[in-house]
């Protein structure tokens, strides 16, 4: 089923509305009072404490989805597609799959086109299938395959992978990016985005960067004391040409 | 007139094509011939260097519109699209337009929904219009107009705004978003955000971060020496509720 | 008592010697066989795990001292002594002194001169004195007094202040500072440094900056995932004249 | 010659005081003169703009000496000397000596103790000299030798390496420090820590991290809009042990 309502108290917390009667840390809403609710309205719980009704929104996706323990952050997200230069319309590959959570975020920019996903194994395919159908993503297509084995798709907008061994994917891009294309590898280890990079040629245009997010408390005007300190590399390579045979 | 051809040698270095015989550092090439091509090819300059013709992409237009000394970066306008949870259809307010570089990321994300954009000032206003013409961008609607006196628009998903005095935008936006949309404001100074910060109310959910990028140069795999340091902060505000009267 | 042994284990995990048998993870060893060993051997437990002894180092202080929430790390510390000019010889008052970890530091840099560290807090500069007595460290006078009613001592290379409200301290460290002394505040809060600064005057030069240390895990070459965001900001000003009126 | 006053104008500009004629930008002042005044009087130059009287300190001197591109900053000076457990009679060999920017940092902590430096290149030692010289810097004793064959000395609180191959120091190291004394790496190149983590084995407790300094602009507070990304990772290696044969 599709959850299109999400109740949030007055301190952010969130409960995703399934249909079934909800029971919050303040007392229970019966299903039937939250479907008579429009997105925006209040209800009550049984003690009388107000809950609002709202949309989820890519952040409450992100929170409520599935998810493996590495599955990426909006920041990571936002900032992929955005070095990819996707928009609506944009035709992208992206693989591994994990949870969907990427996908999520990337078939809302590129809608009505769709999201094309490779992941080899079954089970996280499931998982990523179930996220998409509860959040209503009709524009993701699902492959069950090695993307080290080939691409399916020609004349892409952006390829972009989450995966062990993103060199054995660079000829493939190459081949099936459109001139101009992007190929995108988010890697944690800078192990990883070296060999990336090493592999990369002269038909590339490329640049490696991390992005480091810090929170603030402005009540006391500082930055919070701890912060997540690392996610991922991230290496942005453009198609300028299929036929350069130097390494640079 | 628009540009739709973008010339690139391989050091990365571009040219717009703007319907005229290109002076590039490795010489000339003929208006006619780089008509002739497609994207993808390449052409020769009078000496026999090859370019390479490609489409301009967001990056390209970043970099190649004409643009304030403050036009905000790529990073910035992707984490502020990202979690302002634009996708296509997302209806959202921006403001200052400057010279539109923000509206032209944000246009690709929300299309074929269109980017409304307030500026106060008539000649910013004519830049971003001719960087919009430029770059083939037409859902953008320019209003001039001083959004510190209101928000013509009903039923927003986002307000975003990189003004000196955001504050004074959060009663529109309070009125105008959609319950569960985002307003965002991205400031310079932390002072700035402070007052944003003081002058919302528990009708909105919030957060404040800043984001800070770091090349890093592979061949000897450490970060480039030198970095931008500090763009701005984003505060991201989500209006949960019309009516609290409560300070938190 | 003095500490003047520590046990380490192969994992790095350590046990101060307070003269009386130490109970480990790995079992009990006897006060005596501690007293036999010089630093550098090694003592097994009963159930024969060597432990080897080391005599206690900053580090080992700063882990191992009776500390309150906010003492300075050791990042701070450092980064205060170089910037402050500190070195064998320099005359250098303190305040607050807290549990005394910033004393420790800098009474092993300043030897044989003297740290004077002012407190106004009885119980924390018992606190302080007890963590000087167990370290060995003999040159740090403590003052129960108010800073902010004045330096006593005269002629001094620098100023170190930790406290809320350091500007109320300017104009009695630049009466007591030598001309070229440094005067250092380290506050949490950009508040606090903004009206620190705002209160010194053209007889300083200054900057103000925050250092952030991020731990790279070796065995997989990324940052660790999580790290410490904030402790303070440090502002260094050095007096260059006392009669200047000018504001800049 | 040694170099014992600086004279400062009002906006920080400093020229050292070599016995001659001062050409400032305002103006000639007369050596003269500058003999006759004591550190913290001012005199003028001969348009009357007027000029402090200071000495030299640690900042000055690393401003000032002559350097090499790659000398070390007063960051990391100040960060190796604090992990080091650098203080008053610390016995430390430091290695390469380059221009000797550290060693004067390190000269000041230990002494009366005396720093001891290596360097292969006699050009260096002659720089590293002249400025120990001027800056009257009594307590380092340059070698002109490889440490990649050998320490000479015994009993040491600390080894520090600034060396493209650190590895090749590790068991020269192991020999001659103290039990619980600490060998640190400073390398630019994430590489080489990782090449000198893999060597070390389990005599050592050890740490890697990296430490970034942003200024702030308190007119305005917010962070300055440049800074240097990145210096060097510095690894923190404790000797606990002389005779582990297992790797970890």
């Amino acid at each position: 089923m599709k959850y299109t309502k999400i109740l949030i108290d007055q301190k952010g917390r969130k409960y995703i509305f399934k249909n079934d009667d909800l029971h919050t840390k303040d007392g229970m809403i019966k299903a039937d009072e939250i479907n008579k609710c429009e997105v925006g309205e209040t209800v009550k719980t049984h003690i009388g404490t107000e809950y609002t009704v709202i949309y989820p929104n890519i952040t409450d996706m992100l929170q409520k989805a599935k998810r493996g323990p590495q599955a990426i952050t909006l920041k990571d997200a936002a900032l992929i597609a955005g070095y990819a230069n996707l928009h609506s319309g944009s035709r992208v590959v992206n693989s591994g799959t994990g949870s969907g959570i990427l996908d999520i975020f990337l078939a809302g920019i590129v809608y009505p086109e769709k999201v094309l996903t490779y992941e080899i194994r079954d089970d996280f395919a499931k998982i990523a299938g179930k996220n998409f159908e509860r959040f209503g993503i009709g524009n993701v297509e699902i492959k069950i395959k090695n993307i080290y084995e080939g691409i399916d798709e020609e004349n892409l907008d952006a390829v972009i992978l989450d995966l062990p061994e993103p060199w054995l994917v660079i000829n493939f891009a190459a081949e099936k990016l459109k001139i101009g294309g992007i190929l995108i590898s988010f890697s944690p280890s800078i192990e990883q985005s070296k060999k990336f990079h090493g592999a990369l040629n002269m038909n590339f245009l490329q640049e490696t960067f991390e992005c480091v997010l810090r929170n603030w408390d402005m009540k006391v005007v500082r930055p919070c004391s701890r912060m997540i300190a690392h996610t991922g590399f991230i290496t942005v390579a453009r198609l300028i040409s299929r036929n350069k045979k130097l390494k640079f």
